[in-house]
């Protein structure tokens, strides 16, 4: 692992190299399986407030993040982030690398907590690694979250009171 | 009270009249306080699935709602709403009106469930109309809404999975 930056426009095919097959198999995150690159550009690069990539030593991206305000107006303080990693680099540490980063992130823009939305309950790695990083349950919607394979399952909803050390 | 109907682009200065004080207030939705009509007319008819307005029977615009799924993809199953009741039409009963119609339309558009993802729990006169229609609280957002007076104060997810019959 080496760095993790902002993205710059000519990281996108890189980046929807890690995002295509997740997005595909439909069992993290929600959106369309069949979503088109131009699509996913928009999604990840274009609403988000920031979209980061994790670079390794050699230059090869290998994991990317967007931040984005989870609410405009009385919610605006409450960052939202998404996470991928590519499937070659799992298992290396970026997903906590990136959750490390984007609270950092998020306080030095001004966010006082963090929540995720949707995270499905059959999604247990990442479940755990979030409570690890200091994220609790607060929410479980039951049936919400339409899995490929296990049908509809619940989907959690994860929230961070960030402090001004930002990362736990 | 008299009837719930389709909104047309021509009653959007109409829906605005009711909009305007309620997002200028701040105390019961995450809209930007100072959002202008272009922006709020994006956000209430242009991203929804469908926006309806509550008419009299003399032809007074009373009351307004959007029906949008709640997530793309894997979540898209699942309905939300949002509803404004004109300040001078409180107490008629359009807030239930609504309620009901929106759960029967999200029903004949083939949604399974609904959820309310941003009820600020000082709004008590809705936390309680929507428990009265079945409407559960899931969730409970730390410190997530940022009200005007009050300060943070929780912000609620409620959810109902619907039926067949739609309405309660």
């Amino acid at each position: 692992m080496s760095s993790i930056r902002i993205a710059e426009p000519a990281d996108w095919p890189a980046i929807w190299t890690i995002l295509a097959p997740v997005f595909a198999a439909g069992e993290t995150y929600a959106y369309a399986r069949d979503i088109d690159a131009t699509d996913a550009r928009r999604v990840w690069m274009g609403k988000p407030e920031a979209t980061f990539v994790g670079e390794t030593s050699d230059g090869t991206i290998a994991a990317t993040y967007y931040l984005i305000a989870n609410q405009p107006g009385q919610g605006a303080h409450v960052a939202n982030c998404g996470y991928v990693v590519a499937e070659a680099a799992r298992g290396a540490g970026w997903a906590s690398a990136m959750c490390e980063h984007s609270q950092r992130e998020a306080v030095a823009r001004g966010f006082r907590a963090m929540q995720y939305n949707f995270v499905a309950e059959t999604n247990d790695g990442a479940v755990r690694l979030w409570q690890k990083h200091g994220f609790e349950i607060v929410g479980r919607l039951p049936g919400a979250f339409c899995h490929p394979r296990a049908g509809d399952v619940d989907a959690l909803v994860m929230y961070k009171r960030l402090t001004e050390s930002g990362a736990d």
